[in-house]
């Protein structure tokens, strides 16, 4: 423990995933840091819960995938091991309440055989689909800059490219689907989305890739403690940060309860959040209007436990999407260590408005009602139930993660990542690949580490 | 002044022109009101400033109109006399690099002669601005609520619809140059308001009823201390509130100084500023999804003022738009019992951005270069000049006002001014007449002082 007086070589302020990789690394290059969370938890967005039953869920992210070399590496390094996420049998759509079952799947890309909807449906979603490719492929790597093609990609919303590109209903819904499922769109209604942040999450975190290929055993939620134990004493809980000073040598940093000193600052949360810190000086005026302009997503998963994964019995894969009154999504995420059955699935967007303002019972019953359209009349009866109501998480505001409306990209986006003066950006959302996941959050933990390491040494050397 | 152990009727937080409001009414119903304020001054964006000269320019906002009835009756009240806004001679219109002077205007709806531009420019831009008003004057009054057809409109850009509905490199303009200088639309670029903001604004802010007609003598920055005068040992300033607790009996304000008790508050802020408050118990969800996607418009405002309005003697009212390089509104905002010829103009969304990379020397050479550009080369020596930078404030965070992107409004906007507990809202944003404008800053400010009234009478009652 450092004495009051300490001057750290850098303060992290965010427990999450990127905030404790970044610490960690400084400490680990023999820097003296220091990392204050606002909860009295570390994790943020990983975070797990252990159930009556022994079994752990995750209450927030859970997956990955086989090209997220940072998260996959740092799994590695803590010996936690990864099994395939649970898809054989068939997968279950529900259209405008018409039931398909179908060897295949088409979250954010087709694949395998199609669902039972019409020719003409199928084919209308597929054109698009492929001009929606066409369109993300021609983006340059990295993130989206102002230049004349993108403005015009980022003066649309993502809904009316959909209304532009589709002529069913089945096709409309497809990308609207999209749109609420898929982690770098926050989730967020299409309309919600600028088209060119649609295409750029595409491009730099495509699905096509299978970023829900794996699941781990024991759940994601275990990684914050394995990199936490590293900083033992270094990890201030309970702490919300109120104010950043900085001049030309330093960065004070005061919270609730304390004053701490050092000479750089790591501020490793979603840029809404990092804006709600007041900072003297004042953040430049395009990044204080970056900060007011990246809302977080609008989402809450929902954990369903039962005694064993009943719908394998049924030739069925526990993967189901539609556009149900309340479930587009379901996805089985059972331990086969375990022998129980998992499902995870998410209430978003105007359907999570509509949902929230219900009684608990009937939220529950109007997820569980949902789910038995998808599996069966099994799922009436689970032996969990856990609702994780992002939106309502006061230091969180919203799941999976934050993203961009119209115009913000092009007028504001160089604001995101760009350190001002001693404080430097971490966070899932500061990623140019993979943002939105925890692959994202490990690599912008990564950089900023090295980033301010490079700067230690630089002073150290004048 | 009261004791640290007194228990308020009301605090009121923020003390910009609807806190003031509130603040004031609710003490001359004898109520014990405290007024609490983050910034070292009252008034928020109403705001003047002594010139060496002795004349006063307004760094907020400046103008009044006829049907603005509850700002007026304030300034009656407080015997601050008005005058109409310096109009007479012609108007310059800048498009393309050509210059018209004419006798007309079109900001938000046209007025005289048209400008020198094209028959078919100006047709296309009438036309379409019919289609415009139409639309604006079909929606019911008050805010907008979720149904079918505002979820259409809700859906797309504004910078959509102008795009469907013009043909010209004018008509686009002329409504790209509106969301750019309208009080309710932020100001922001057009592809960042959602379409239904843009035509609820015409609606219940319409441009046709001159809100820009008279100016006060003296500056409606005066105005705040006016009204202080009444309140003033009960004003706490540099206190920016961290948290408010609230329980079923009483609510609990902290400060960075002091924590203060009261049986109501009235949170009187921009809904972003709002929204980085930390509130115990947090939020409703939809209040926390809103306030991370309603952000201030990005504007600078500038005041250049000559020794005499020069432009005068060449037959010109002051009064110039067009689409130069940065300055797209210029007003004449010269007070006649001065003498001083003052002109009001802006740098706005994406100009904005470019212009305040620069150095301070070169963004005082843009403005008078456009300036020069409108009313010839005396712009080119003026004999004050004065740059506001809202974005740059960071208790403000941009100017003119709060707008919305696509998809806020029918998701989130029933949580704009719903009381959460104990707590009630007011500001010109939760206006639902005159938005964005001191009148509905006034508005907002009374009607929450009769809300808390009427709740404190039936709280004794009891």
């Amino acid at each position: 423990m450092s004495s009051p007086s300490t001057i750290f070589d850098c303060i992290v302020i965010g427990a999450g995933l990127a905030g404790l990789v970044a610490a960690r690394n400084l400490q680990r290059l023999g820097r003296c840091v220091l990392l204050i969370e606002a909860q009295d938890r570390i994790g943020g967005r990983m975070h797990g819960q252990y159930l009556p039953s022994k079994q752990w869920i995750d209450r927030g992210g859970q997956w990955v995938g086989p090209t997220q070399d940072r998260i996959l590496a740092l799994l590695d390094e803590y010996n936690v091991r990864r099994f395939p996420s649970p898809s054989e049998g068939l997968k279950v759509l529900v259209f405008d309440g018409q039931r398909y079952e179908f060897d295949g799947f088409f979250q954010g890309f087709p694949e395998g055989e199609a669902p039972g909807v019409s020719e003409a449906e199928w084919r209308d979603a597929m054109d698009a689909w492929q001009r929606f490719e066409a369109l993300s492929q021609a983006l340059p790597a990295g993130h989206p800059h102002r230049n004349d093609t993108n403005q015009q990609l980022d003066s649309d919303t993502f809904a009316r490219w959909i209304a532009d590109n589709t002529h069913t209903a089945f096709g409309r819904w497809y990308f609207s689907y999209m749109a609420r499922a898929i982690g770098y769109l926050g989730p967020a209604e299409p309309h919600q989305i600028s088209l060119l942040h649609a295409l750029w999450g595409q491009k730099s975190a495509p699905q096509s890739e299978h970023p829900e290929a794996e699941l781990l055993h024991g759940g994601a939620g275990q990684i914050p403690q394995k990199i936490a134990d590293e900083l033992k004493n270094q990890i201030r809980l309970s702490e919300p940060v109120l104010r950043i000073r900085q001049d030309s040598t330093k960065v004070e940093v005061e919270t609730t309860k304390n004053a701490y000193t050092a000479q750089f600052a790591i501020v490793a949360m979603p840029p809404y959040h990092a804006g709600r810190i007041t900072y003297d000086p004042p953040m430049p005026p395009l990044r204080s209007q970056l900060t007011q302009r990246v809302p977080m997503g609008c989402c809450a998963k929902i954990m369903v436990s039962y005694d064993r994964p009943f719908w394998r019995a049924k030739k069925l894969a526990g993967i189901a999407i539609g556009n149900c009154q309340w479930l587009e999504l379901c996805a089985d995420s059972s331990d086969p260590e375990t022998g129980v059955g998992v499902i995870a699935t998410f209430v978003v967007g105007d359907r999570y408005s509509r949902w929230r303002a219900k009684s608990d019972s009937d939220r529950r019953a109007a997820v569980l009602s949902d789910l038995a359209i998808y599996f069966g009349e099994e799922a009436l009866s689970p032996s969990t139930y856990n609702e994780v109501d992002w939106p309502g998480d006061p230091w969180t505001g919203g799941g999976y993660a934050a993203f961009m409306p119209p115009g913000v990209w092009t007028s504001f986006g160089e604001a995101l990542t760009a350190p001002v003066g001693r404080i430097h950006w971490a966070g899932t959302e500061m990623a140019d690949r993979w943002a939105g996941f925890f692959d994202g959050a490990v690599r912008t933990g990564e950089a900023a580490a090295e980033a301010i390491q490079s700067l230690l040494l630089a002073g150290s050397s004048q």
